[in-house]
């Protein structure tokens, strides 16, 4: 990493200390050819344009503006609805008047769950409003609710355990938080198990590791031949109550309303605009979030911040009329929250054309801070991502680490192509996510800004090399 | 500090190495005479049992057990409410199971104020529900509610300037957060401020550094020859965003619902015990929280925590059969949101006795982790206390600030009774103050434990000691 170490008869070929400094560490870990560095290398001006133009130039807090606007107009955007169509319709509008290329909609089929109105009352040992979300594809109950004793359990063990006495009851899980991975099972899969063993409704403790009272919803799946229950999410606060009196001996019984339902699918539309390339225009890096959210919130996070900075990535190489290579395509992804329902779709529409991805980008982890990349890939994709992300030492972020990244992307991925995901210092990202706490709030215009320029230059500098990533 | 700095031959007076390390610290900042100093120190070993009773003895986990068990029975215990009137009969009997002296309630007249159905619907720029908490003491709505433009303001000075847009407006306050002191003049004035311009309705952003989408309630105060308008607290969320759309020029019309009420003044009570002094029963060391609590969440932490730490200082020295000299006298304060309303009515009816008060300590800002005590008192005392601090070595918290305190015992410490308040990690304090998140959840068994022993070990000791602490 040091100047010193590089031969001073190459100096003269490098115009800045930076860019020689950028070679010099290519050399130690790469399979790069010197060419190829170079190329990279020489993609600096373009980064500091980049950077420059989003951190201090006209494209200073433009995402955040954006965001806001938007989120603030259409606020949360459930597939199914039409306030999502008419976000799509705007951005559409948006995106032909930022001059982008080939602006368009691709038609997808989305399930259209609708929560209705909801209400989990507790009757004994106190007549007490106990705040719910209802997750998404849950039944509903009858009018008057479903009123029944709870048992309280911590785990599917537990549950297992006390499978004798789940009959008839509601089962609310108290389950610790993990982290999402591990905890969000008992979202996903609490209503079936507690259906297997004879429960008449589950309430999950929602799955965050801090809660100022705030119930956060999400996607769950009931199991063919198993009986549908309903099923809804409850406050931390709430489930460890419950515990507690569980735990003293003191009956609880709860009239759950919920008049959920599950219409037949509608049309969606995943959201397209490029900046065609100029040589291999055939050639694609595809930028990417998801505009659609849950039903709470305005979905500012999750995702609209990667939907975002995705539209930032092409807007600023159309503002600075950069003209890369290769097409830069930009999605944004309808019927996540259902199952990645737009991007399952937009691969079998396009997947014959995977030999000619060169790197799919999804951000959905938030937009804080930015740390860098996780990526999948070769390990000479690898190399040549390392070194198109030493592009961002002026902000200093530069780390590439190698992972499995899934997401909406996952499907270009299982098949091969390199893939990649935004890093970003997202501790707090389980506080609002799925929750009524999902807003701009969480947003700060300078860590936009930042994210913005790291998928700029990568996705940038990737669609301008000579040749698409290597798969091997 | 150091052992080594003190003459060997007084050594042989002290039976442990802390102890002399006790003493010697005394010697160099205080105008203790040795026989205090003594005196204080000797109290070393009760200090231990204590401390040891509480956090590795029977008393482990009791003060949190007992808190949630009571919260969870309970809930919110609003000052006019048969709730918080039930709640006081539950601790009433339980202190005299706890086989406390003198255990009984003293008559207070509070505030009966009601909040009763209440929203606040979007209309314009769109249909959109905000979350809203009512301010005490406001007034209601007629009952199709109001419905008016709004008027977005940083600022009192803001408002003032744009006094003439103001007239037939709902103000929305979207003050900054700087702390608690600064910015809850907002809640409290910003009604009247908003009358006096005209303006038919107020809603603050919630007083609160941190939000997932959580209004915070709270006192507030119209002034005498103003109109009174409704006015409640919505979260920082909302006020953020209306705060950008009215920015952008996009107009705001909310119809806002409230069917709050003050009615007739009801009859609630302080509720005292004692631990009777064996010496000097007529003098006193006062322990205390306030019982009452706001209309939502669980007051577990306003002021459960502070509420129960008190009885649990007074349970321990009981459960240990210690014998201060002095009598420890535990008041859990009623009315205390709606103003200090049982402490006033305390303090007058027993002002007459202020010679015998020796100390009065409130714990009203949280039983987190405990740093120590604020204490205001004179320099004689100051120096007596910080021997006393002292005896809290064993776990750390040792250290006493001398500042102005205030609260519940304010009235005692106006008329010159030394008085002291319980300092602790409350960092997160304001997060959950006053709203849905104030629950058993955010209380650590642990810290509670360490908060009691704190409580406990001074409150006996300066009840225990020769003397009054002095008031020069």
């Amino acid at each position: 990493m040091d100047l010193k170490t590089f031969p001073l008869c190459l100096a003269c070929l490098c115009s800045a200390l930076f860019t020689l400094a950028s070679v010099t560490s290519a050399d130690k870990d790469s399979h790069l050819s010197y060419q190829l560095k170079k190329e990279i290398v020489n993609h600096q001006d373009d980064a500091n344009k980049i950077i420059d133009f989003l951190t201090k130039g006209p494209g200073k807090q433009q995402v955040y503006n954006r965001l806001a606007t938007f989120v603030d107009t259409y606020g949360s955007r459930i597939a199914g609805s039409a306030n999502l169509e008419r976000a799509i319709d705007y951005m559409l509008d948006e995106l032909d008047k930022d001059k982008l290329d080939n602006v368009h909609g691709e038609e997808v089929q989305v399930t259209h769950w609708v929560r209705g109105e909801e209400s989990a009352r507790m009757l004994l040992p106190r007549n007490y409003s106990i705040a719910l979300l209802g997750l998404g594809g849950s039944v509903g109950t009858p009018p008057d609710g479903i009123t029944a004793e709870v048992l309280v359990v911590r785990s599917f063990d537990e549950l297992h355990d006390q499978a004798s006495k789940a009959k008839g009851k509601i089962v609310v899980f108290n389950e610790r938080w993990v982290d999402y991975e591990t905890s969000v099972i008992y979202r996903t899969h609490g209503a079936a198990e507690v259906a297997k063993v004879g429960g008449v409704a589950s309430l999950i403790r929602s799955v965050t590791p801090f809660s100022i009272y705030s119930p956060h919803t999400g996607w769950q799946d009931y199991e063919q031949g198993v009986e549908k229950i309903p099923t809804a999410c409850i406050t931390v606060e709430d489930a460890e109550m419950m515990a507690r009196m569980a735990a003293r001996g003191t009956k609880i019984v709860i009239n759950l309303k919920m008049a959920a339902k599950t219409l037949p699918p509608a049309v969606s539309r995943n959201t397209v605009a490029e900046i065609e390339g100029s040589v291999y225009p055939e050639q694609v890096v595809l930028v990417s979030g998801h505009l659609d959210s849950w039903d709470v919130g305005q979905g500012a996070m999750d995702d609209g911040g990667g939907a975002f900075i995705s539209w930032q990535a092409l807007s600023v190489i159309r503002q600075l009329n950069l003209k890369p290579k290769r097409t830069m395509r930009m999605v944004l992804w309808t019927g996540e929250e259902e199952g990645l329902l737009g991007a399952e779709q937009y691969y079998n529409r396009h997947k014959e054309n995977a030999s000619n991805f060169s790197l799919v980008m999804e951000s959905d982890i938030g937009t804080f801070m930015p740390e860098g990349i996780s990526f999948t890939g070769g390990e000479k994709a690898v190399a040549i991502m390392r070194e198109v992300m030493s592009l961002l030492k002026p902000i200093n972020v530069t780390n590439l680490r190698v992972e499995n990244v899934g997401g909406d992307i996952t499907f270009w991925v299982r098949d091969g192509v390199p893939g990649g995901v935004l890093d970003n210092a997202n501790s707090k990202y389980f506080y609002f996510h799925h929750s009524n706490g999902d807003t701009m709030t969480v947003q700060d215009p300078d860590a936009m800004d930042l994210c913005a320029a790291v998928w700029a230059v990568v996705a940038y500098t990737v669609a301008d090399l000579d040749e698409l990533l290597p798969r091997d």
